[in-house]
């Protein structure tokens, strides 16, 4: 009898098809500066001495302990905030809500198109101008032709750092109200910016949606990111929250890292702060980089040397993220503590000079 | 000017239009008998002394430890492996991946709908006949009429407590290879069966794939499910796996708890499994309800006084599962210790004695 194989690609959706998989390889490396985390080593046994939840029950499905926190924290009531296992998964969660099409920005996050090609809907993308600020027209332009459901707009943005003009931003978010379109603000890299964000808005704009994270803040293991939004936009997306999608023990430690640990979580992100100043300082006085303004805890330079800069900075142990696919000739940084930020302008200041 | 407001159920997909949140309350009680999760309490501590994984870092995107200990232990190669934030994450990935329709049997563990809602796949269901097993000809039917993508077998089945023939699982195994159709077996109870399960069969049905979870034998805190495959179908389901799906204490907790604790596991799947045959026999017993077989953690029963005897029960601080919703008058008990066993019985025993 003749045996048919399996022909898995004739069952693939067409949309997952053309999908190359998210590469989040493991680089061997000393001083780790690729991931936007924070460079403060952070063990459970510094936060909390002991872990009194039971492991053989499910997780509570609503993490009301974990949102209560968090209300606290930025005087929001618990019952506008969801958790989700890191701002990916919320993502994922908006967009099957939602569906598209979907409008953010190029360059942005990678995970807006990744997620939208993986859920099947329409993505837009509107180039942002050579100050990596948002092109207003374009997008009122889109929101009219076009009809969006969701647009995402990381601010600061990633990978640029900067931050998006506001008076833009209020127009946007205006204009999409109108089109009945929804407004995602991911300030995953709001804690280290000199702006408030957009908290303020939200009672003002019931198209508003938040995402932050505890992940750039010293607490990426735990995977929790958060949604903030208005009580209607929440029941819809509930729908299709899987009801177990925070672990207990990530709920638990963050919960408590919250309570009792966030005056060391602040004085780590000043220190970030600070720290990332000195670098601008210093990568600023380097003739052949040009250097970008910084509201996140990275930075973005570039250089037509890219490549080899990633190439010998990974030779002497220094992991940075080689942006060059998505902006031409870029490299960016994390901030990390003051001795690896001195170790990587150093080494980066020989590579600069050889070349001379 | 007229403020347009926003209509959010413009907006919502219609997919999810319909669907109703799964709702996952906790409900107080004194002996906990609704979640098939296991009644032996665990905390940390009795696993592991120290975490001492860097909670700043983002954790391992291929939970390659976590992966590799899990294919120690039922001698998989690590590649054929992916874990999920639960299995409710991999059968949505699943679904992303491949689509619809969706076969599976009614009744069945009920996320294999609603996730197949939440995407927006066309769902087909089969009856199961009288004992609870599959009607052969109806998927056959099927099969060949429809064109399903997926189908899913849960066996031992949820909430019925029974396996499905295993001649009937690999006839259609065999006729859904031929139709280009994956067929999912869900092996969540599996470690309480008395039956081997299907993963001798992967080598020779390259559209097979098992999910299996820690949930059920004392982890379900940790949220962490596994899917079995060959790795034609593990690459496809990559592209839309979340990269950092899976935290970094969980990896690290069910790695170590696999590679030094897994004698206590097998201890309390044995107990659960002595419970469970007492309980079955003592259900039977009584006279005015009905007892399923059971090969899994729990115990399906019917009586006309079901409500009654959910109520009668919490009210002595007793929370089992009301299934009357999905089959008529019908009850789960999820096994507990002896002690919480014998309360149960002897709660259940005075109301049906108070009908008389």
């Amino acid at each position: 009898m003749f045996m048919r194989e399996l022909n898995i690609k004739a069952i693939v959706r067409q949309n997952v098809k053309k999908l190359k998989p998210y590469v989040a390889k493991e680089i061997p490396c000393r001083i780790k500066l690729d991931a936007n985390e924070s460079p403060f080593a952070l063990k459970i046994s510094d936060i909390i001495d002991e872990i009194s939840i039971p492991l053989n029950r499910y997780p509570d499905p609503e993490a009301k302990d974990l949102r209560k926190a968090i209300s606290k924290r930025i005087k929001v009531n618990f019952e506008n905030i969801m958790i989700g296992n890191g701002s990916d998964e919320l993502i994922y969660y908006l967009m099957l809500t939602f569906g598209g099409p979907v409008l953010y920005p190029v360059p942005t996050f990678s995970m807006y198109g990744i997620i939208a090609q993986s859920v099947g809907v329409e993505t837009l993308e509107s180039k942002l101008d050579e100050c990596f600020d948002l092109v207003e027209e374009d997008f009122f332009n889109i929101l009219k032709t076009k009809k969006p459901k969701l647009i995402f707009l990381s601010t600061p943005n990633n990978p640029t750092g900067n931050t998006f003009s506001s008076h833009k931003i209020l127009k946007i978010i205006e204009l999409a109200r109108e089109k009945n379109c929804l407004i995602v603000i991911d300030e995953a890299y709001g804690p280290f910016c000199s702006e408030k964000g957009y908290l303020p808005l939200l009672n003002d704009f019931e198209n508003l949606i938040l995402l932050r994270t505890l992940s750039k803040i010293g607490l990426a293991g735990l995977r929790i990111g958060y949604l903030i939004g208005n009580s209607d936009i929440l029941s819809e997306i509930k729908k299709v929250k899987l009801p177990y999608n925070v672990d207990a023990v990530s709920q638990y430690v963050a919960t408590y890292a919250l309570q009792n640990f966030y005056s060391r979580i602040k004085k780590f992100i000043r220190e970030v702060i600070t720290e990332r100043e000195n670098l601008l300082k210093k990568l600023s006085s380097f003739k052949n980089i040009t250097v970008y303004p910084s509201e996140a805890n990275f930075i973005l330079f570039k250089s037509t040397k890219s490549k080899e800069i990633y190439q010998k900075l990974l030779k002497s142990g220094i992991l940075i993220r080689d942006m060059s696919s998505t902006i031409k000739n870029s490299l960016r940084v994390t901030v990390g503590t003051k001795e690896e930020n001195e170790e990587f302008i150093k080494a980066l200041k020989n590579i600069l000079d050889e070349k001379k």
